[in-house]
């Protein structure tokens, strides 16, 4: 199999299952149990941890609260902020119209309680324009929330200009940097904001398992009530396997991000001038410069990406339409309307992020696989004869 | 080391972590990505597990929703049911004053945001009397949560027929199952509940997976916004091995239920009689009968439960004063002083949870140790001196 969606999930790294699998068995004690070996073994251990992911996030190590998943800490940072900014008489959110739907979702939730809800347009390239939170922040607004790295067409936002004009409102902000962290430099402090997720899926940590790193000082209610875990913030005992092959596997991906991050741009850009070489009638979606460096997402004109999917799986070769969360939806990408894209051109889309693990040679395979496929495609579509 | 602390938490047995390992390297797709075939193989085990927890608890498939914790679950169920009744008008919540925190705290939570609670009393059993519930349950009244089985102190609650009166006023019922499940039938369709949490680690499954149990027809809103997983109904990518760990781990549990049941009980028995017999001043805490075949709860007049476990870790058999999840808290447990023991008695309390690998042998040897412990922390006490 050529696994290009590394986007959805990776696989856990042989390394990370190593750290992990201790605790399973022998250091299996409840961390909050501090009266015997067994728990503040675990416990020392999940501290060890927050130690590690602070390292990496370049963040206080009290700022990093474990969470069982990116949704969990986007559901939390945004529900935790607006119900504190509406205590103080601010009813506004603003968000923009390309988030994940951990983030979209809660939003449009969080309508029907009572809050004003902004969703920001982006340009073509994806790009939330600083203008456009300048004319909407005002001081009724609590929580501002922009992705760091958009999770279907790949374009970096430009985080630290946004959190600032934020800042200057009187409001929060929070990145979701789910698709960010592990594959970009994600440095909390530097980026300005108050609040940031991640999920470990992401760099080869399992799923169920994330954080919401919050700004020291900045207290929100619990998304989660209950036992005194994470300081009483967030209830429910520690997932300290998953939390320790988290942090190895965080700390792994900054350690080689500098290597990683040349090897996959390279094969991302002989994957993208290569279908722009030998397809005619695509359209790249996404920031060419400012994007991550493992995503490629192109519109496939007169052709379904569904059927494209089903002609690469048969080839083994694993991609997807867009986000894996919204799969099962017939709607096309939000994303790639917010961009522009007609319907029938966002229905015709494909997105193929690389990891790690991918080589040179599997985007080569992709390139000889991938235009025959879309000429046959084309030739039995009726828009095509008639374009 | 002697591990007395099975209802804190309980190691992954191999059994379990051989059933989950292929999910972290092999089988790693996102259960979402249905075109191609590492998602469809992650989504089929997904689905897999769904039925066989259902087998277990007697539910319906379409009626699991699984979790990262009990706490999760117990929060989802309360604050959801919450929400939906006060769209009907209905403000009121009822439980109990010995429930799991995860259940107390969201109710204080949401008493701050306008609902009304009502903290039932236990008789010195621990024991909801129905008619309290009787008593306090009205047409305000939206959910009524009461645990099947105590955590701190083991008393079971007699839960179909507190199910029954809350339906007959209207009212929703949740449970939390959470030390019940997998040590003592737990029947979703006897027990006559709309909803019922479970967690994995307090039978051999890792810490961090859960489910709730939620009734055909009822649909509360979410506590996590965001991806279609779980029918749209609980956002985040599913933790598969976990969540195949948890289903292999509930059906070894009840499978061999009857016999560890017995083996367990037998322990639990020994070290009750020879605690009584050999250790003047003590108190058995708890219903004798209705009660979890592993839980022993025992005050020791005279000193301090904290200097107990200390003295106990010094000769390697782990114990808990209370719930682990309650710990860091200097206040004595709130389960104890609701059974009606003083202050000063609560605080000199211990909790013995026996598990399925515990041997008569450690019960033996813990009646050794524990005499002459108790015996020279009394010599020490002024209390004692002066009883």
């Amino acid at each position: 199999m050529i696994y290009f969606d590394n986007a959805a999930t990776t696989g856990v790294s042989p390394e990370v299952l190593d750290k992990m699998l201790p605790f399973f068995k022998e250091r299996f004690g409840n961390p909050s149990s501090q009266f015997y070996e067994a728990g503040r073994s675990a416990k020392e251990a999940l501290e060890n941890a927050r130690e590690i992911i602070a390292g990496c996030l370049n963040c206080d190590i009290n700022e990093v609260f474990f969470t069982a998943s990116g949704s969990e800490a986007d559901n939390w940072a945004v529900k935790g902020a607006a119900e504190a900014g509406l205590a103080k008489g601010k009813n506004k959110i603003i968000t923009s119209a390309i988030e994940h739907h951990a983030v979209l979702n809660t939003c449009k939730y969080l309508e029907k309680h009572g809050y004003e809800v902004v969703y920001l347009p982006v340009d073509e390239n994806g790009t939330v324009l600083p203008q456009t939170l300048k004319d909407a922040v005002d001081d009724k607004t609590s929580i501002v929330s922009i992705m760091l790295a958009n999770n279907e067409i790949g374009t970096i936002e430009p985080i630290a200009e946004l959190a600032g004009i934020a800042h200057e409102a009187g409001a929060l902000f929070h990145t979701d940097a789910v698709q960010a962290a592990g594959h970009i430099e994600t440095d909390f402090k530097a980026l300005g904001v108050d609040l940031l997720s991640i999920s470990g899926h992401k760099f080869h940590a399992p799923k169920g398992v994330g954080a919401l790193i919050t700004r020291k000082g900045l207290r929100l209610p619990n998304l989660i009530h209950g036992g005194g875990q994470e300081k009483g913030r967030r209830a429910g005992t520690e997932n300290v396997p998953y939390i320790v092959g988290m942090a190895y596997a965080l700390k792994f991906a900054c350690d080689n991000m500098e290597e990683n991050t040349k090897k996959i741009k390279a094969i991302r850009d002989r994957l993208i001038s290569g279908i722009e070489e030998k397809i005619p009638y695509v359209k790249l979606n996404g920031h060419r410069e400012q994007r991550l460096p493992g995503n490629v997402n192109f519109s496939f004109k007169y052709i379904e990406g569904e059927s494209l999917m089903l002609w690469l799986d048969m080839n083994s070769v694993a991609v997807s339409s867009g986000s894996a969360c919204a799969s099962g939806s017939l709607d096309p990408s939000h994303v790639l309307l917010a961009i522009g894209l007609p319907h029938e051109i966002a229905h015709g889309s494909l997105r193929l992020s690389i990891g790690d693990l991918n080589t040179m040679e599997e985007a080569d395979k992709l390139l000889e696989i991938l235009p025959p496929i879309v000429e046959k495609l084309r030739a039995m579509s009726p828009l095509y004869e008639n374009k």
